[in-house]
């Protein structure tokens, strides 16, 4: 067995087995080994990014993490933005990156780059091997750090010549991280405390591991007994909703609105959520929503289970014991839609056409504004955000969902602009026929930066400002995009064609692509 | 004025007039400056890495950099593979990032992240914008190192407080670099005699500074007064070639051809590139080409121009002084192909149709091993190589020649599998109507990457590693891309149709995009 059939091996056992990868020369040993290792399955993509993207969505799926394989510094420089996604949501990756031999190094030869350097700005834990007959130790303890702290990014370096070297060691697996510190009795009592004194003026703010559906039924009989408001950040990893659920608020991105919406909070619980703050600052004004004068209260600091510290600040309440699963109300089914095609009626057709347990991947960025309104009595489905605003996450990390959640139908509500970040993930789609439905809002415009140019105090938008936002000179073809990359596709210009289209969508298995001209 | 007008202003002062860009919010206030300074001309990309392959293709044309205009870490992430390349080819670059404001940052917003530990790894220098007093000055000053030591990779991060706040300062200009070492005459006489004792067994290794049309006849006189041989690197920034020029040999990639290649020389003389070595390492091969038996003579170190030391070389050898110009010989026009298309007949068509003072833009991988052969006599042009082994940066890398040099025709000659990296740059091509036409080579696999399989001494590759090289599987209809993006396109199946589909587009302004079935 040499170093890269020994790094494979040892993913498998500590249940690691997708790879998605784009792999150069110095991972051909490891490439070679998938065939020495059963029950890897890599999963090939036509750029880095659309990797790391895709690991995110199977971690957050899955609950496990996916590896993946990258070339050199230049590789991982390109899977960069969506491990900075990754990061922000929680889910645990492993990066597997190859680097020269390691006496080839001190040559510099072309592709010679600080790889370390570049990986550690978007990784918990950066290691390198260096010792042959420690690769499956390494390699086992990268795995553990992946899924450690609820899950971390966790980057290895394998020089080529440790992955075709003969590694005779026995295959390890790294201890599951510890348990988590027990949460406080004195912070769950001053929560207590004050839920049971401020009513609707205490927000429980839920997010990442806290907000799964345990972690939701713990709230919301928390919410039964005492009135306050749940809340989740703009943007989480993976977010339970829909009918049977209770309901969760989201923070509005507009920092106008959010401002709003924390308006009457004179406490804040916090539970795997950090404090809200504005996404972006702007002239004279604030960042922070909360100032001194209201209480911001964290249950769960680092090392403490937020979950377990909810559901532990839930058997305070037991009055709150109502019968779980009906807080969201039944909801009425959206009548079908007709006229002009907006992201509003697009909204209202996702409500009623998504099927119970599908996954909604949103990068829908301005035109996604009503759709957490439009959706919440949809049936039952995991909501996944764009959680590091690094935008190019919708497409990977719908194949990522995917191939985790085979069972389930994925749709991907996609703003055009971000799309063209990753417009490769499609063939990956195809390739895997991956149940994979992509909404394109093409409104042919970076629109949400016409309203942020507005908002940071720019005056009107001249010309050459303009030739900057804009996409419609030339405009894109989407459907014309994903058909070349062996996605079937087909474009809707009304409510109600939009509507037909997402229905048979909705029925049919493998991937399709809806251009939704709004 | 405020500090981003003040930034325009300064870019453009110190001859920095082209942008090439994907922003956003935090770049808001730049992108409305761009209205208020003339002369400024921003160009649009899709995704990042199209922005910092098209400032190194400015580079490597117009001898001045362009500025990127990048979007805070992630979107600094997306364009660091192109940056390894430009960093690779000595090219210089201005990269303006954009962060959160000052007060911001603190906070941990989902976009923060740690941009200069992200630029480092392919920057020479990364300031971070700290005193409205001095932001002229701290821009003058990237500017200036972009164009230091012949070209640098000079990163400039912009607090978005830092752009929108008043900046009362003058417009700077920063002092060019200062001027180089002399060469060392001690040096010089070493490289000359050996140059006098050696003759073929000689070589003059010219690459970056030293690799322009007058160096290449200072090299041409040393050859002839002496029977040396030149020879440039694998990759090198921009090679003058063609009709009227002296030849140059380029060292194969395959280092197995390298060795060869080198067999015979007792003595390298480097000018403007480094000493020659593998591209990858192999398990038992050294991947040295040079060792401590043979002489490597090194007269412009580190701080020398090594142009201004060859032709100090050339004024040695005044018998060498023949007329200057015809050294690469007449040479033949290929005549018409016929029947299979094949990397040999696209390679001929090449020679035969391309237009005086054009600039290739090679990423043809293992498609164009060729093409050196084919084009030594084509009509005189300039030769733009994959600098760092990143692939993904031709498309690009053609955007930028293009805007540089717009009465030069680019001809762009791709792999299927590095094209989709930054498939992006096509609309860009069509937005600017740049005088591009791209030859796709679709084998419809990472071929090369089928070769280093087994160099590397992988076995027989099966099924699962086989599916991690071969694109096949669903095809890619690069037509139907272009097409998408707003490029005209057709495909070749012959070697008549691409010789003629070759010969129109020559002729054709504005961008074309021809995808060679081989």
């Amino acid at each position: 067995m040499n170093g890269a059939e020994c790094i494979l091996r040892t993913l498998k056992a500590n249940g690691v087995d997708a790879v998605f990868t784009n792999p150069g020369t110095s991972e051909m040993q490891l490439v070679a080994a998938l065939d020495a290792v059963d029950g890897v399955r890599p999963v090939l993509g036509l750029f880095e990014g659309v990797c790391t993207g895709a690991a995110d969505g199977y971690w957050r799926m899955a609950r496990r993490p996916a590896a993946t394989l990258l070339h050199l510094g230049p590789g991982l420089a390109n899977g960069l933005a969506n491990l900075h996604n990754a990061r922000r949501a929680g889910s645990g990756v492993v990066n597997i990156v190859g680097d020269h031999a390691t006496r080839h190094l001190a040559l510099d030869a072309p592709l010679t780059s600080d790889i370390a350097g570049l990986a550690a700005p978007m990784s918990h834990t950066v290691d390198t091997l260096e010792n042959a007959d420690a690769i499956s130790r390494a390699t086992a303890d990268a795995c553990a750090r992946a899924k450690s702290g609820g899950g971390a990014i966790s980057t290895l370096i394998v020089p080529a010549d440790l992955a075709w070297s003969p590694a005779a060691c026995a295959i390890e697996t790294a201890a599951a991280p510890g348990d988590p510190d027990a949460p406080e009795p004195s912070r769950l009592a001053a929560a207590a405390d004050a839920l049971r004194a401020g009513a609707e003026s205490v927000m429980l703010f839920l997010g990442g591991r806290a907000l799964c559906e345990d972690g939701l039924a713990a709230a919301d009989r928390i919410r039964r007994a005492t009135g306050c408001r749940l809340a989740r950040p703009t943007f989480n990893g993976r977010t339970p909703r829909g009918r049977g659920r209770p309901a969760i608020d989201r923070t509005p991105y507009l920092s106008e609105f959010a401002e709003q919406f924390f308006a009457g909070v004179s406490t804040l619980i916090l539970l795997g959520a950090d404090e809200p703050v504005a996404f972006f600052a702007y002239p004279d004004k604030s960042s922070r929503y909360f100032d001194d004068s209201r209480a911001v209260i964290a249950p769960a600091p680092t090392g403490v289970d937020p979950l377990a510290a909810l559901q532990e600040l839930a058997e305070r309440f037991p009055g709150g014991d109502a019968a779980r699963g009906d807080a969201g109300g039944a909801g009425e089914h959206p009548g079908r839609t007709s006229g002009a095609l907006t992201p509003d009626t697009i909204g209202l057709s996702v409500a009623r056409r998504l099927p119970p347990g599908a996954v909604v991947v949103d990068e829908s960025i301005t035109s996604g504004l009503s759709l957490p309104a439009h959706t919440e009595h949809a049936a039952a489905h995991e909501w996944l955000d764009l959680t590091g605003g690094a935008i190019g996450q919708g497409l990977p990390l719908a194949v990522g969902a995917a191939i985790a959640a085979p069972d389930r139908k994925v749709l991907t509500l996609e703003g055009d602009g971000s799309a063209l970040y990753t417009i490769q993930a499609l063939w990956t789609q195809a390739r895997e026929n991956l149940n994979v439905t992509t909404v394109i809002y093409n409104n042919r415009s970076y629109a949400i930066l016409q309203m942020e140019m507005l908002r940071t105090g720019a005056n009107a938008i001249g010309d050459k400002a303009m030739s900057t936002l804009d996409l419609a000179n030339p405009a894109i073809d989407f459907c014309g995009l994903a058909r070349s990359f062996g996605v079937d596709a087909a474009r809707a210009e009304t409510a109600e064609g939009f509507d037909d289209l997402l229905a048979a969508a909705m029925e049919r298995p493998g991937p399709f692509l809806i251009e939704a001209m709004i």
